[in-house]
C-alpha cells in the first residue's frame, strides 16, 4: 500500500430529486431531496476510493466546498501513510487550526470529514481486496484500537476497556462470520411510513412488505396526535402484534410533550420511540426515557460526535444506538461509538434513511456482531428501498435481512451514469426538472 | 418600520492577518487569521444594517456561502414584518427543510444565521435611532418574551417563569441605566496573555495593562503544565493576588486530566478555569466542576445553542457561563440563554476574543443588567485590543471597564475602507500577503 499514491480528488455534488414523490419526508424533513457530497480519490494505480456524506438537497453545496478544500490533506499521500496513523489522519482534518472553529467536530465541516474518511476505508477495503466488513473483521484487536481516538471519551472508555471488549470477542468470531454469510443481517423497514403517504399507501405498502418477508416496521409520527394513532393503528391493522413497529418524530417535540405524546403512543405497543426531541438533549432524553418507561428510546443520526455519543450512554438516555455513518468523522470515529456502546450495553441499530446509507451502515454492523457485542439481539439495521439503482454493488435484501456485500470496498460507489445524469446544477436530471417546472408554471398561465 | 424594505443583502469575505504576530493564539488554536462573514442588508430608504460572523481564516467561504443562500429569507421583506415575529424569522432560517440537516442549529449554517438575525437586529436598532443595548433595554417584558424560542428550553424555563424574570427586573431599570451611562460596564483583558506571547512580552503587556487600570487578567495555558505555571507565576509578579487572574486551556483536555490540570493550576489562584475540555462534553464539565472544586468552571464560546446551555445549566457543570454573539442564531437566541442563566443564577461574562465581538457583547452584558440579572457582580466582558480600529463605531475603554456605546445600532459596521482593504482574497492586505511571501520564499533561495 506504500505505493498506492492519491494523486487526485473529485468531488461531485448529487443530487436526486425525491422529494417530488415525499419519499424521506417526516414531520420534520417535509421535502427532502437525498443528496450527497461525493468524492472519488484517484491514485496511481487505476484504483479508486469512493466516499460520500448524505444531505437534504440545499447545502450540499456547503459540504462539496468543504470536502474540496480538506482534500488536500490527502493529496499526494500514500495509502499507506495514511492507514497506518488513522488517528493523526482523522486529526489532520477535525483539527486544522483555522476550520476547526467553524465545529468543532459537528456540522458542515464534520460531515466533510466523514466523507474523506469514508473514502481512505473503500480504497483501503480496495486495495486488501475486501469488503470493509471483513477488513475490519480480520483486524486484530492492536489494529482496531489503532483507529480508534479516545480524546475526549478515556473518562468513558479507557484504552484497555477496549481492548478487553475486542478480545473477549476473538472467540467464536469464525462462526459469527459463517452465520452472516449464511443468514445476513436482520433489519426493518421504514419505507412503508413516510410522513407524506396516504393511509391507503401505507396499508398498501405495509401488505407489500408483509409478503416479502418483513417483520419490522417503522412509522414516521410528529403530527396530529389523533392521525398519528390512527396511521398507527393502520399498520397494526395489516401486520399484527407479534411484528414489531416503531415510532418515529424526528425531533418534533419538546421534552414534556414529548414524555406526554409517547405515552400516548405506547397504545401502539412500539419498540422504540426515535428522536423524540432535540437531537443535541442528552439530558432531554434521559428524562422522557425515565419518565416514559418502558417505552425504549432511540436517537443518534443527528449525533454530531463521540463525545455527544458518550454523554447519552453516560446519562443512560438511550436504549438504541443509532449510529450514521456520515454525521460523525466515518469509519474511525464510529468505531469509538461502537465500542461505547458495547461497554454501556446499548443494541446499535444502524440509521439508514437516505441515499447511500444501508450500503455504508451493513458492513459496521457486521463489524460490530464479529468483533464487537458479538450479538445480533435486539439490533436491526434500517432499509429504505430507494435509489440502490445507482450503487455499482448495492445492498441485497432477502426476507428481511441484509446478504452481506462482497465486493471489495465500502459498497458507496455510485454509477458513471448515475454521477452525469444527477450531477447539480448539470445533470440531465436537473436539466429535465428545470423543464418540467417551466411547463408546469406554463400551463398554469 | 414597514416602509423600511429590505432590497438586497451583500455578503463579504472579511480576513486580518492576525497569525503574522500570534495574536489570539491559544493551546489549540495556534494561527488565527481574525475573519468574518460580513454581510450588509440594503434597504429602501438608505438606512443599512450590518451583520457579521466572526471566524478564524479558512473556511470563512462556507459561512459566506451559506449567508448569501440565507439572505433569500430577508430578501424583499419589510423590517416590521422580520421585527413582529422573531421567532418565526430566527426559524425560517434554523428549520430551512433542507440545510437544516446540516446542523441543525449547529456549525456553518447557525454561524451564518447568526450574522443574519444580527444585521436585522442592527437595522432595527438604527431604525429606532438607539443603541441596541437601549432598544432591548427599553422593551416591555411582553415584547422581549415574543423574541425568545421557547422550543426545546421549555422544560427548563417556562415563559411565565422568564416573564417573572423580566418583571422583577422592572425595578431599578432607570437607576442602573445611569450607572452604565456613568462608569459602563468591567471588563477583563485577554491581550496580555496569549499562547504564542514570550514571558517578557507577557510581563511587559501586564505592566501596560496595570498602567491603564486593569485588574483582571487572563492567561492562556494547556502547554506543558510546568509552563504554564511559570507564565502564570509571572503574570501574578506583576499584577499581584489581589488583581483577578483567570486561565483558559481552550479544550486542550480529556477529563481526567482536566480535573488533575485544574487543581495544579489552583497554584495560580484563578478566579475561573475556561474551556477544560471538549465543549459539548456537558457531563465532563459536571464533573470537573465537582471534582476540582472550588475552582469555577467556565465555557460557552464553542457551546452552539440554547440547547447546550441549558444543559449545562440543568447539570450544574458551568460557574460561568460566556455566550458568544454569533456561534448561537444571534440576539434572539442569546436572549434566551441570558434568561436560563438567570433562573439557575449563573453569571454570564461573554466570550469576545475575536473581531467584532467586543463590539457585539457589549450590548448583551448591558441588556442582561438592565433588564435581566439586575446585577454586575461576578460579571465582566471580555476584552482584546486588536482590530477596534476598523469600527465606525469602536468600543471605547476607561480603566478596564467598557463605557456603553450611544450610537445607534449594534457597533458592527466595519469602515468602507477596511473592507475594502481586508476583503479576501482580492483585497490590498492579502495582495501585500501575497507579494511578501513571494519575498520570503524567493530571498530562501
Amino acid at each position: 500500500m506504500s505505493e498506492i499514491i492519491i494523486t487526485d480528488i473529485r468531488v461531485i455534488d448529487l443530487r436526486f430529486p425525491t422529494s417530488r414523490e415525499s419519499i424521506g419526508s417526516d414531520a420534520v424533513n417535509k421535502d427532502p431531496d437525498y443528496s450527497a457530497a461525493y468524492c472519488i480519490l484517484e491514485t496511481n494505480t487505476g484504483l479508486e476510493g469512493h466516499g460520500l456524506t448524505f444531505t437534504l438537497g440545499r447545502g450540499t453545496e456547503l459540504c462539496v466546498m468543504a470536502l474540496e478544500y480538506l482534500g488536500h490533506v490527502v493529496k499526494g499521500r500514500s495509502l499507506a501513510s495514511l492507514t497506518e496513523d488513522m488517528v493523526g489522519f482523522s486529526r489532520a482534518l477535525t483539527d486544522e487550526s483555522q476550520f476547526r472553529w467553524l465545529g468543532p467536530e459537528k456540522g458542515v465541516i464534520h460531515l466533510a470529514a466523514g466523507a474523506l474518511i469514508n473514502a481512505v476505508w473503500d480504497l483501503y477495503a480496495r486495495a486488501e481486496k475486501k469488503p470493509l466488513w471483513r477488513l475490519l473483521a480480520g483486524m486484530e484487536p492492536k489494529q482496531i484500537l489503532s483507529a480508534v481516538d479516545f480524546r475526549y471519551i478515556d473518562d468513558a472508555l479507557k484504552p484497555e476497556e477496549a481492548r478487553e471488549i475486542l478480545e473477549a470477542a476473538q472467540a467464536g468470531k469464525a462462526e459469527r462470520i459463517a452465520v452472516l454469510e449464511r443468514d445476513g443481517y436482520p433489519a426493518y423497514t421504514t419505507s412503508v411510513g413516510w410522513y407524506g403517504f396516504s393511509d391507503e399507501k401505507i396499508r398498501r405498502l405495509c401488505h407489500e412488505a408483509l409478503a416479502d418477508g418483513w417483520t419490522r416496521f417503522k412509522l414516521k409520527v410528529g403530527g396530529d396526535p389523533v392521525n398519528d394513532l390512527r396511521r398507527g393503528r393502520i399498520v397494526r391493522e395489516e401486520i399484527g402484534w407479534t411484528n414489531k413497529l416503531m415510532v418515529d418524530a424526528n425531533q418534533k417535540w419538546g421534552v414534556e410533550e414529548a414524555i406526554q405524546r409517547t405515552r400516548e403512543l405506547a397504545a401502539l405497543d412500539p419498540w422504540w420511540m426515535e428522536e423524540p426531541t432535540n437531537p443535541d438533549d442528552i439530558l432531554g432524553h434521559a428524562r422522557i426515557r425515565a419518565e416514559a418507561a418502558p417505552i425504549r428510546i432511540a436517537t443518534g443520526e443527528h449525533c454530531h460526535n463521540r463525545v455527544m455519543f458518550k454523554q447519552f450512554f453516560q446519562a443512560k438516555a438511550i436504549d438504541v444506538c443509532q449510529i450514521d455513518s456520515c454525521r460523525v468523522a466515518g469509519v474511525n470515529e464510529n468505531l469509538a461509538i461502537l465500542l461505547m456502546a458495547a461497554k454501556f450495553k446499548v443494541p446499535v441499530c444502524p440509521h439508514a434513511g437516505g441515499v447511500g446509507l444501508c450500503e455504508y451502515v451493513q458492513h459496521l454492523s457486521a463489524f460490530d456482531f464479529v468483533s464487537v457485542s458479538a450479538t445480533m439481539e435486539d439490533r436491526v439495521i434500517e432499509y429504505v428501498g430507494h435509489l440502490h439503482e445507482h450503487f455499482v454493488d448495492p445492498v441485497r435484501i432477502r426476507r428481511g435481512r441484509y446478504l452481506m456485500p462482497e465486493m471489495p470496498g465500502y459498497s458507496i460507489e455510485i454509477r458513471a451514469e448515475s454521477l452525469q445524469r444527477y450531477r447539480f446544477p448539470e445533470g440531465e436530471a436537473w436539466r429535465a426538472e428545470e423543464a418540467q417546472e417551466t411547463a408546469i408554471a406554463e400551463s398554469a398561465h
